[in-house]
């Protein structure tokens, strides 16, 4: 009885060609919607996997911590997926300082150790921290400010998804201060002190 | 009083430039949300009409029935219009076998016949069957497994549009028996049996 | 080896809360993507179909013409689904008037009969018009303004589906004349003659 | 304590590809979601300010009114925001006629004078008719019916945004009378006089 | 000949369901995508206009500047139009200090006055300053900090439109200092001496 | 120059209702976007964190895996984040089989052990079969069957992550054979034996 089912997928080989998926072509700025998709055809399963935060990233700095995003830049098949990841790592005493994600919500997984974490809301400024724990979960909604300390005494780590591959990491200090903003508006747009703008400025390698 | 509207409409000129339609070059693998836009200046009343399903696919084939697919590739208008359709012919005991469309919902009208059809949701494995008759509906949600046969002794023909132009279409036996997908890892991952995974896999054309 | 792949069943029931579809229940005003969902429990597959275009709308008017909509009011299945349908029937000289879908694309299939069909578009008023046949495919991009006659000395028929459960119909003429809309107003927005405004309001119940 | 941690903006550089805009690049066609970005490397300041709606349009017209568009042809850096506005310019006695944005909704604020403006629904073609002053916001749905006139016995200006930076404009008249669509096919569609058809045609440059 | 087309309206009335406009009744919290929508029956045009942002906001305070939000919360005709705005007041010297709106991407149209504005990237930390006159326009992508301050010395005003109802709005100042935000979690993730924190919190009314 | 910042605060207090979360009130069948909000001044901290998937789920059943779903409905602060997680656990030997997920993407970091994973395509019946490590992260597009299986001689587990706060999880042996589907039609629709069809409905509890 199927011995010509066959000749069915001849004729239906016309309907075969849906985009289930659009590996980027990361060369050229891109597109509103992401980037230009590779040739189908030159995609092997390789392009699928990504390998590079399989290990900690290196926490001999001042923040005793590390991010590494793994975005559509870094892995081209979570081009159109909706999708991106990151491994954080908290050396004991390690602080991922107050950020922001402008294009994303965040889910965050403690993969080891404890995180203390929270974010802040635009509604009324309320803060909600919660101490993570090996195993857990917490979200960080779209755009707030929001930040992850080690919580016990012992290395922490987690992995974190966001909802668009491309979800935009603004870390507050290097906002104000790794960069060519003028003091004078620093100052004036925030009411820090200038002498403490300009130190944090000379740290972060910014200057005016 | 209306002789000089006319200037306005050169007044209003620069407005006029928003993106009506947008046909597809189909050259090239495209990108997240679609392919890129012909020159409209080039693009005729003849590119919004589709001519390919007035007759009826070929039934001679052990299912005896067609799906002739209407998608952006066929028909390069619906690039971006968010719609699609394809012509379903069962013979009298003709069945589109078990399948999903992973990127969209699915309407469909019977133009002739009847057609038996059903759907099994993920949540709780529920099957809604019902047999539709010519000029009724029925619908079919995103990514759930589902089928058409033949509900009549004489040809049956459907419409049936999808809300994407590329809603993709995954048949459950080619997707298991039509391609390289190791024997041990078919049965592993579904519990048939390998006698029958080789013996499909004959019919369809599928090695390992 | 699979007698207990049933307690496995069980492991994953808690997954099973997916909203695969949602009815709606059209009690109230609803919300701005839908309406509520009726409790998938007491759906059944009769939900799922719609036989309310099996036969011809009444074509015995002046326009000798008859558009019958399958929209989410009709048909509460379409909640959420984006997707809905209608059915024209054109008599001899049959036709329905200019309008506007203002929330969805179209794409119509001729099931009888012969359609001329037409849309203008917004950026350079240019008229597209086609000849359509039974069988046959077009498009009529969202929210232009647009028409259908029929294009034979027989009657014609077609299935309209819509990237929208609710894409509105806005009919020129109905817009203009058929309600309390002041003539001053019309003629001042339109330049159209004050005679012909009132004539036609005459005709289509329109006031002021 | 903070001078170890400039190492930490290098350690967080690989994330910073973020597309926080996508300037247009406006040469081609562009796609379904907009144009391609510019090269973030090369847009300054300068690409996010738009200086050309800073006077009145010229409203030495019949309508005594000029529509002056800012969508992303004429401002790229609006590609991807979702979002372009315009400036509306109404001497005493001025009209927009009758139009329609077949792909965004409109708010308006009136920045100088008195605006009368109303839209039409399609669910009930009921009118929504506002006087709207000096300061005063006004919104208008995608896709319906809509104009605007000068409220008061002088000038008026508003400035109306858009929520896409391609909202089209379909200027009725312009669209009935100021093209090649056949008079008898207007007349058919319309129930407007043939008389009257060429008269408009005349004026707006329309034939056949 | 117009005599019945009358009858086709009362034939077409079943279609008119349309969500032309879903007004807000913002009582309780609401749902994912908006509020659900008041009675069309008992929606007025007045629901359509909004004259809360006639006159200047209050400047007389330490920022010599006020915001005054029309989002959906003050405007429920905003509800589903993806649309919101706000007026901007700034005497001279006044400041709009740093801020995001987590939900938004922002167009801004100077309406008396000189207004210098600024935002800052994430990908970069590259800051983008601009001045903007009296009817020019500036736009500042969700998410990112950006700044307004008076350019001049006189009063500048300014309207700013999001596309998003509920654009949000986080303020630097606020989120750091006029909250509970335990003062030592302040200074552990943002790298601010504790004492200038320990002030800010004085003057913004936080604690711990 | 700071005393009276705090009166700013209470200027802008009005623009503080902006929804940044929504957290789901689970009682009703919700909407098509999701449910409706618990009210915010109600939701603390601890909504924000799940708990659930600390431990491994029980793997001892007869595919010695287990899935441990993290979806809006046992985490209602997912409500409209476009997120969801789940935790699989694989005892050596174990199998995720054969299975869908309607309506989102999914991102698969393994957090211990090792993993072999594959999804087919549905343009081309393509098998994309990968091992991945601890560490290393793998994408598989929505609405694909994919499958995961114990790569090592040791448990392994890993986190999943899916752009929908309701994914869907369609098992394709529970769809064929753990219900009322009609042998019948099953084999009709699949071409499987009868025989199979009947064992394998007798072991997941399915009849007819």
């Amino acid at each position: 009885m199927l011995h010509i089912l066959f000749l069915f997928a001849l004729v239906l080989a016309p309907a075969s060609h849906a985009a289930d998926f659009c590996v980027a072509k990361l060369k050229g700025a891109g597109g509103v919607s992401g980037y230009a998709c590779r040739d189908p055809a030159m995609v092997t399963a390789a392009d699928f996997v990504f390998k590079g935060i399989v290990t900690s990233g290196n926490t001999t700095n001042i923040i005793n911590a590390a991010v590494t995003p793994v975005f559509v830049q870094q892995f081209p098949a979570l081009n159109g997926l909706g999708l991106s990841t990151a491994r954080l790592d908290l050396a004991p005493g390690g602080v991922i300082p107050l950020h922001t994600h402008p294009a994303a919500n965040e889910i965050l997984v403690v993969t080891s150790g404890v995180i203390k974490a929270g974010f802040i809301t635009s509604s009324s400024n309320k803060v909600y921290i919660a101490t993570v724990k090996k195993g857990e979960v917490m979200v960080f909604p779209q755009g707030l400010l929001h930040f992850q300390i080690n919580g016990g005494g012992v290395p922490a780590s987690a992995v974190v998804t966001f909802n668009s591959p491309e979800p935009g990491l603004q870390i507050l200090d290097f906002a104000l201060f790794a960069n060519d903003f003028p003091t004078e508006l620093v100052t004036g747009t925030t009411f820090l002190d200038p002498a403490l703008v300009k130190k944090l400025k000379g740290v972060l390698g910014g200057t005016n």
